[in-house]
């Protein structure tokens, strides 16, 4: 079985997507999370209705993820 | 009695359907999960009001999720 | 005094009828469910503005659960 | 000091009138309830919006309870 | 320093108003509390939107008080 | 490193300004509070959409405090 | 791997940008945290729908916080 942690740990240093509960869209590189899934990402971008915006580094609380995904 | 978890279990390597509480229908194949209902799922679409969209793989944090059902 | 969890155990194997928070009605037979109230229902049927839906087998998170009715 | 949970117990085998989170008001014969303030009502009726609608039997999940009242 | 829990103690048996998180105004004297603020008030009286309403006996469950105030 | 509990501990019988969940800002002097961030404030003022109403002294909860700032 | 706290407090004495759940956005420098992500900032400013506003000293909640990013 594939434990969602042990996933998330293998899209270390990939470019990932990520679905904010407040309804944005950001992708960045995953360089860091820990148990309750606050992530670290690098060159992130945030994207919201359509716009883009450039983020830098950025530090998300995990409650409020909904959901991850690679960029393939 | 049939254990929540258990029955979750029994649809390892199946397609499932998941409901989020943002709205977002989810269908993909269950490859894991972990005792906080958090989820990975492969070869996912996400539904929302007719409009559908290929995620790949997606991990999913489980206090989003509403409900799951087999998809038969 | 009626405990819920036992009064939610006599309706095992029967039909119940349950509020979710996003608005929607399950009705379906209970087949399992643990302390959290995540529960399983088989043949449940889901309405939500007059619209009805077949879902078969459903998992539900109990967090996400308003009420319980047994449907007589 | 009147402890809440003891007030609750006064209550028992006597007509309740319990607000709920989305705003459905809900009375009935107040038959149990545990140290989660799940509660079990007999003979309960929904009121919301002045429809009001028979449910019977009824188990809520405590912590989508507002406020209760015994009804005179 | 006035720890919120005393504070809260020397308004027994007074009339307090409180906000709820649905936006009601209760007023009411309080004649009980525990550690999670679930409330006891006796002769209490709802006010939303200008309509007021009595209610006599309620609880409240904590989680959904915003704020207490003693009425002067 | 400046403690946010210390830093808060340091505005004690001063004048602050609270922004709560649901939109609220409440102005008085804070004198207590506890680990959950409950707090009192005495000679507490609200405004909300430009109404400003006095309210004495206030108890929070500490769960529906979003930021708190000490008046200069 | 880095971790979400050891990042926060890289940050320290810097510029910080912040979204909270209410859609505010804070910049300030960032003087302290906890392991709940409570935080203080100074020489903060909030903006809101094009609007700027001055707020000096902050402490803010963790569980208010959606995102945390270093003002390059």
């Amino acid at each position: 079985m594939a434990m969602p942690l042990n996933v998330l740990e293998k899209t270390l240093n990939k470019k990932i997507s990520l679905v904010l509960k407040d309804g944005r869209v950001l992708e960045g590189t995953l360089t860091g999370f820990d148990d309750y899934m606050n992530m670290v990402l690098e060159d992130s971008e945030e994207s919201f209705n359509d716009e883009r915006r450039r983020l830098g580094t950025i530090i998300l609380r995990g409650n409020n993820v909904v959901s991850i995904s690679p960029v393939q």
